[in-house]
């Protein structure tokens, strides 16, 4: 999306939009023949109401590119993927909450289990409980002294951390300590380029690993740290920037509200469970113009390969739709950030099913599922336009030229 | 479109291009399970062409974005709208006939009414008729004198006119006069950056203004002039130049000459009404080999919002196709600059039908509508490929590589 133009062509008005991301919507037949989880799924509403949206498949990214959570969620704010990287620390610093300076480097922390020839024998530290995972973090946090830089560690869940790093002159850089296999050397953080930041910063991360093995040393099986995904807040436009929206986010997974962060949403504090999340947009519906409302367990129900589960909870949205229909928004997008086939176990770079619903539609079938999205009236597109048409569709762009 | 590439690939051949641009032909239903314009109207030719046609939905400029009728001509012209935009004041001067050089800076003329205090009274004048108008702008020319600049007026319809500015460095990036509400004072014309040039044609602006306002002093009510769309002529390839075709243009609206001309385009004059412009096709035949048809009245039933009358110019422009096709055109494109839905009573971002004939397409329907080209071989896509499948289907590409 041309953010620049969006910036131009804005205005505020009281109309209300709803992007529904259902994580990993798109799926795949099992068998030739067969149907997709969303077509098999029993969704009398989403159908309903296809029969009134524009439809078709969004592509994330670029053909054949399986994206993961941020790219996916990027391209569907209407940031390109390509040119906003976002790394994995910076994703999970905002995803807790953390308050993320400008200059700050940020990175995942896994503890991880060393053995006593210095490898890595469990990558997960066997996967200690958030209690002790918390106690850790808090030991870090107390010891852990370097030279020129302030270090905050925040604890994510069971053996993930973050770990931010605030000085000046710093970069994101950085290549991972984690070897990706057990029975390898933690790796040391390489400089991926040749500035003095890249490089202080590789010294500085160095550093603080050295100095957590001797804190941890007697933590056994979380006796080290391994770091991955060092990066710098992007330097991305705002909801408010880009679309004069006042945006709010309602996610249970800390990756998609750091994301929702990034772009400058409010994070609603969501009701638990999918009904919860649909509650708690009723509640704030007065107080925003946009809402982007997560759902996750399509997305592990896919990557578990369980395509009945994958189903059923596609039913379970199926169900909150009405309530959706009665706070009468303005404009409706409902798809995935990509697919994940059950059948792949795993995100994909098929087209994601995608609808539109306004009082400006062009509708083309009475389903929604990926063959009737195929000959839709939106084509196969970039999920980075779908920003584009939400705006159109709820009368915020101005006309462009005379 | 890559007009670059359009220029090394293009071949001068003796086959004929018609290019029927159905102003604002895109609909949409009134009620969700309707039909649009275009399906609603009875269109035997056009359907049956369609049987024999590659169809598609090309979208202009952006999604979402509703593109005024500049940028919609230019996409589809091959142009790409977003980095060529041409100012209201050179399409004016354009369709007038003004034959504007490249150092040229235009402005578009509204006569107005001021009160006694200064501010805008009536934006329009009370629109004059265009005898006034005529006269007005005969008096401002003999009597208009400001150093440094040559100034030509001419009268465009009713309270319009345009001005044209002729010196060395001039410059376009100048704001409007008009407040766009009447009980506001005029505005000053402010320059839009920092450059000598620009600060040099804000002060030749104002001084046009001021002079005017003592010549038009005793015209109440129309006793000042407001400026809108300033700017100079584009640099635009001409058709020549980028796909070896000597282009002809019938169109019966100012502003569509003036598109057609921004393209090196020669202007016929064209026979009154749909008919009328069909049997100038018809006379000019031999004498070009592209022809681009402009047909207005579909855009503006659109604009009044009624659906039967865009309906029934839609038949109009059907009754003609039997007589297009008698003259054999090598490839035809149907299509519209943007759509204009009598639902929404304006220009909209929804895709617009399009039908390309010529011996070598793929059908899909034997249909020309919103829907059944939602399914065709072309998908949706953009409108500035338009012309590149046009000289394609004329057989005027050669082939890209070896």
């Amino acid at each position: 999306m041309d953010l620049n133009l969006m910036r131009e062509l804005s205005v505020k008005t009281d109309s209300k939009i709803v992007l529904l991301v259902v994580d990993g919507l798109g799926g795949l037949p099992l068998e030739p023949g067969g149907r997709t989880e969303l077509e098999e799924a029993s969704t009398p509403n989403l159908d309903a109401l296809a029969a009134r949206s524009d439809l078709g498949l969004s592509r994330p990214v670029a053909a054949g590119v399986s994206p993961g959570s941020g790219p996916g969620h990027l391209g569907l704010f209407g940031y390109d993927p390509l040119r906003f990287q976002v790394g994995r620390g910076v994703l999970s610093a905002l995803g807790v909450g953390f308050d993320l300076q400008n200059s700050d480097l940020a990175a995942r922390i896994n503890f991880a289990t060393l053995d006593d020839s210095g490898k890595i024998s469990d990558r997960r530290a066997g996967r200690i409980p958030s209690e002790k995972g918390e106690e850790l973090v808090a030991l870090l946090n107390e010891n852990l002294k370097i030279d020129g830089v302030e270090v905050f560690i925040t604890h994510e869940k069971e053996y993930r951390a973050v770990a931010v790093f605030r000085a000046e002159g710093l970069s994101g850089e950085l290549s991972d300590t984690d070897p990706q296999r057990v029975g390898l050397e933690p790796l040391p953080v390489k400089p991926q380029d040749d500035s003095p930041e890249t490089r202080k910063s590789a010294q500085l991360a160095n550093a603080f690993v050295e100095e957590a093995n001797e804190i941890l040393a007697d933590q056994h099986p979380a006796n080290t740290v391994l770091l991955r995904g060092f990066g710098m807040h992007p330097a991305l436009p705002s909801f408010e920037e880009a679309y004069k929206l006042d945006a709010a986010a309602i996610a249970s997974y800390p990756m998609y509200k750091g994301l929702a962060r990034l772009a400058g949403m409010q994070l609603l504090q969501e009701g638990a469970g999918i009904a919860g999340e649909f509650e708690t947009l009723k509640e704030n519906w007065h107080a925003h113009d946009f809402f982007f409302l997560h759902v996750k367990p399509t997305d592990a129900a896919g990557e578990d390969g369980d395509f009945a589960r994958k189903a059923s909870v596609i039913e379970e949205v199926d169900a909150q739709i009405p309530g959706l229909l009665d706070l009468a928004p303005d404009a409706i997008a409902i798809t995935g950030d990509h697919a994940t086939p059950a059948k792949m176990k795993s995100h994909s770079w098929h087209g994601v099913p995608i609808l539109v619903n306004s009082p400006y539609t062009l509708p083309t079938t009475d389903r929604f599922g990926e063959r009737p999205c195929a000959g839709g009236s939106l084509g196969v597109f970039p999920a980075e336009e779908i920003m584009g048409y939400l705006m159109g569709h709820a009368l915020k762009l101005n006309r462009f030229g005379a």
